[in-house]
């Protein structure tokens, strides 16, 4: 195989460009030899020690991922490893001149290291034979994928990009939802699905606890859970009840779901709260959120209280039947900023799925139970 | 008048705590006291050296905030602060026994040292006359709203945060687009508001030149810009040329609009290609995206490079006519993070608009142009 870096091929749009990738794959063609590229950032494979850049994790794990664009592949390679997943195979795959897309998914549907499969596409050249392709594998295991270009002048990039046709909006949400594909908008939630599958045992349904820290952060928390598609159920009287007696003082706390802590309030550790909610029928997951920059003392004190907050959401999740999940938000400011670090990979290294938002956790959650609706569906069906 | 920061007042949802609301109020009435609160963090107005918080900034700004809640309340102070938006005033109004949003809306439309107002609300106790005074408020400024308990969960967690009914989604989507308010729907786009109120200048329209670096980094701003209501016009193979001749190695790079920028690729000052953009009919302001973690460089050298990006960017924001604004995203690992504290730092000083998502950065333009057509249809009208 040729692994072809440089650009200034088809997806330069001369003529010239389009015939030097013609010549290319037709001299390939005649000796036997595949090609990867051009315009392609390289194969990563951490168990077989390939790699592209060095600041690559050399860790395997179990999630591919297959992008057309060298940018996004080494960004979500690395970012992916900061939030703890880590990598079977990563390929950026340019131009598609000769292995494309629907090859790389074919290879990755029957590959018995791969797990999950991210892909970011911006067009293909055999619209049929992908959709097969992509049905088969997203019967096998989980294909995210983020499409590229879904506006009329991001199909002009696209094409400016990698040389593709890069199709219609609604095409593409049909094509993706028919053949049973998890669709996300962002590198981030690409990356979210990754965590999630990675990280999160599968919870029941979709009824979610969700405490905090701060009145307001619980209300939009709640706004952006119900939105995504969650349900935040009330909690009974003898649930409330119980909650409230592990509690010194109780006003300026919100007791119910959402729940407001104030980490100062609890006289039992957090933990007996989080034990409650696990045990109790109406609830299917919990998510523990905090909003950064907002208690009033310094940042020493805080971050104490919160490593305690972390501690016990790391006892909750190896000891109890139900998932916790946790968001921590990137401070725009630098003061928190190494203490968010370290809980991201405390909580990683602990097998603890970990959001930057809200809003976003919310989505992959939506998305994760989804698909394991569909499959149940099809199972039955 | 008589500030409360103590809860456990009507939000409870005791009868006892209603009861000592009531009793509150009516002792205030009978001598003439004004309440704040309860379940207030208070007031800042920094010109006349009154605070909550030894954290908050010591400088004066022309930006307003009424807020139902404390937590949300200090977050958009300090945030704000560290993306360039300062305060004439900011207010915690907790449950509204007595002084209510309302009030503070009349109070603020008329303070002539205000130019743009931010509410973040839960719930209103007189809706009629709140649309009346949100109404005219919204006749003399920009008057920016995040309605928390949109959702009927959400609508709960308000309940019992701050007392109040929270009305409907729809009641309250047809009230803000009728009284002319701009809705946004998390803290993050409400500061994007005052950020751009503070420091845009009125671009002619919504067409929008994107330039960034990354291939599919360029193709999602794209979709994002697009998909947020800005347009992404062609550029003229006129200009197109004119911009190449800058250029000392032409592949890699998307020439047109997006553009892809590789930064070694420009012979002369990035600044130039600004330039050419300005001059030109068919863009009316250009978007300058950083995506961090993805240059193929150690830091320093990286950095050396953005550092030169930001000068000719701060330079062209000086000298040229239309609207530059910067996305700097929030890398979630820590060697850029420094890098970009400093850069936000530097661009507010110099007066430029930063986002932290490309989203949000077309969301806030795109809101910014509405709030202006709105106002000239209103004249013409």
């Amino acid at each position: 195989m040729v692994h072809l870096f440089t650009s200034g091929f088809s997806e330069a749009g001369t003529e010239e460009g389009k015939q030097l990738e013609n010549e290319l794959c037709s001299l390939a063609r005649q000796s036997g030899m595949r090609i990867l590229g051009p315009n392609s950032a390289g194969i990563y494979c951490p168990k077989a020690g390939l790699t592209t850049r060095t600041d690559f994790a050399k860790e395997s794990g179990s999630v591919a991922l297959i992008a057309q664009s060298g940018g996004n592949y080494t960004y979500t390679v690395r970012e992916g490893a900061r939030r703890g997943v880590m990598f079977s195979k990563a390929v950026s795959y340019g131009n598609a001149a000769d292995i494309n897309e629907t090859e790389l998914l074919e290879y990755l549907a029957a590959d018995p290291d791969t797990r999950v499969i991210l892909a970011y596409i911006e067009g293909v050249k055999n619209g049929k034979l992908f959709v097969q392709v992509l049905r088969e594998a997203a019967k096998i295991k989980p294909v995210v994928v983020l499409k590229g270009g879904i506006t009329e002048s991001g199909a002009r990039a696209a094409a400016s990009h990698t040389g593709v046709l890069a199709g219609s909006e609604r095409v593409w949400d049909n094509l993706l939802r028919q053949a049973g594909a998890i669709r996300v908008f962002s590198l981030e939630e690409l990356i979210d699905m990754a965590v999630t599958f990675s990280y999160m045992p599968l919870p029941r349904g979709r009824k979610t606890s969700i405490l905090g820290v701060g009145g307001g952060a619980t209300v939009l928390a709640t706004d952006d859970c119900t939105g995504a598609g969650l349900i935040v159920p009330r909690l009974s009287e003898r649930i409330r009840e119980r909650i409230g007696r592990l509690l010194k003082e109780e006003s300026g706390t919100i007791l119910g779901n959402p729940m407001d802590l104030s980490l100062e309030a609890w006289d039992a550790g957090f933990y007996q709260v989080l034990s409650i909610l696990a045990e109790y029928d109406a609830v299917d997951l919990t998510m523990v959120h905090i909003p950064l920059g907002l208690a009033p003392y310094q940042s020493s004190v805080q971050h104490k209280l919160w490593d305690f907050l972390l501690e016990e959401v790391v006892k909750a999740h190896r000891e109890l039947a139900k998932p916790v999940i946790l968001v921590l938000h990137l401070p725009s400011f630098g003061e928190d900023y190494e203490w968010i670090l370290n809980a991201q990979r405390i909580c990683y290294e602990a097998g603890i799925a970990v959001y930057h938002s809200i809003g976003n956790a919310a989505r992959a959650v939506d998305r994760f139970l989804s698909y394991h609706e569909r499959k149940l569906a099809g199972i039955r069906g």
